[in-house]
């Protein structure tokens, strides 16, 4: 287990009036904002011992280990605290991929009243499109004729792509370097859903290799 | 502009005893948490309006344009609020990519007390450590030894990665796929930063294309 003891200094955390700190806790692979608590300084201190979240909750006015009762716990990666030292960063694995008590991944899944994925990195927004397009099919979608082609259509593509940022990258043109990787990623990720393979699995073997 | 009016019920919006909500703001393109301010019904309403953010300065007592004197100013891309309607979450593009008075690009730059840069999306996490190795070559990085050879030495690895790609999907096991997607997403990584083009500017082009 990591330890987060030096990570934050507690005593100079900047508590409002009842004696709490925001906590935004954010996905560590795709940067998902999955929720937002309250911490005390004893709730942060036992964040920081035991590399899972705790938080003070102001309805029952108890210490609240997040999970213990449903299991989804929150394995702490990163904390930080911002640079007037009134809020906290809480970068986590989430357990069961769900953080709010309504079974949603993130509790922050509403917009204009309907239920839609949260705000996360480009390539997973992209993703979830793509895996969208493929379970609801739409006449005038590149998308959805790619994967009708099944394997051979997607993957030619993949080689010319890959060409491509060759090309691009020989010529040394920034610019069509970026577009051309665009292409060649948003075809891996048709790829992927294509082989029902999540982009987050590809995110965590590339955590394993940045240590 | 984008009309965010009915994203947000202002009404039935969970404000403090101040009458204030926390919001956090999310960059669009990677997800870093870039900071977090309280808004007030009022300064809620004229961020829908205008499609910037408007904040609630609980030092000096009035609306803040974020922005307005920097320069900074964030345009909204997706607002949406909690399951419990008291925390907002406020998709923005970054102008100038600094959020932070302290001329940072998040609040949230401290870790140990030291300057480091805040979470995003796993491939600009792995971007960011190819950079420094980059500009700060280690004697034992596979990193440094790809970028020591140029491009004709990363060149060659993607198209032997994409042709792993191809491979796994044909034989299509989804752990191996995912496996070789991430090492052609890594050395394709290493490509651009071999070429000073930012995973940023590809992410761009991909956001343009998702509508």
């Amino acid at each position: 287990m990591t330890d987060f003891s030096s990570a934050i200094p507690i005593d100079r955390i900047c508590y409002n009036e009842q004696g709490l700190v925001p906590a935004i806790v954010q996905d560590y692979l795709d940067g998902t904002v999955l929720m937002m608590a309250w911490m005390s300084s004893e709730s942060l201190q036992k964040t920081l011992e035991t590399g899972e979240t705790w938080f003070w909750s102001r309805s029952r006015q108890e210490l609240w280990h997040k999970g213990e009762t449903s299991g989804h716990l929150q394995k702490v990666k990163a904390v930080r605290y911002d640079c007037d030292s009134d809020a906290l960063l809480i970068t986590v694995e989430q357990l069961g991929d769900i953080a709010c008590h309504t079974g949603e991944r993130s509790c922050f899944h509403q917009v204009e009243g309907t239920k839609t994925p949260p705000p996360a990195d480009t390539l997973s927004g992209l993703y979830e499109v793509i895996c969208d397009r493929r379970d609801r099919p739409q006449v005038e979608s590149y998308t959805c004729k790619l994967i009708a082609g099944g394997d051979n259509k997607i993957l030619k593509k993949i080689g010319e792509e890959a060409a491509e940022v060759v090309m691009a990258c020989k010529d040394d043109d920034p610019s069509d370097i970026a577009s051309e990787v665009a292409d060649l990623f948003y075809h891996t990720l048709v790829a992927l859903a294509y082989h029902n393979a999540d982009v987050k699995e590809v995110y965590k073997k590339l955590q394993e290799r940045k240590r």
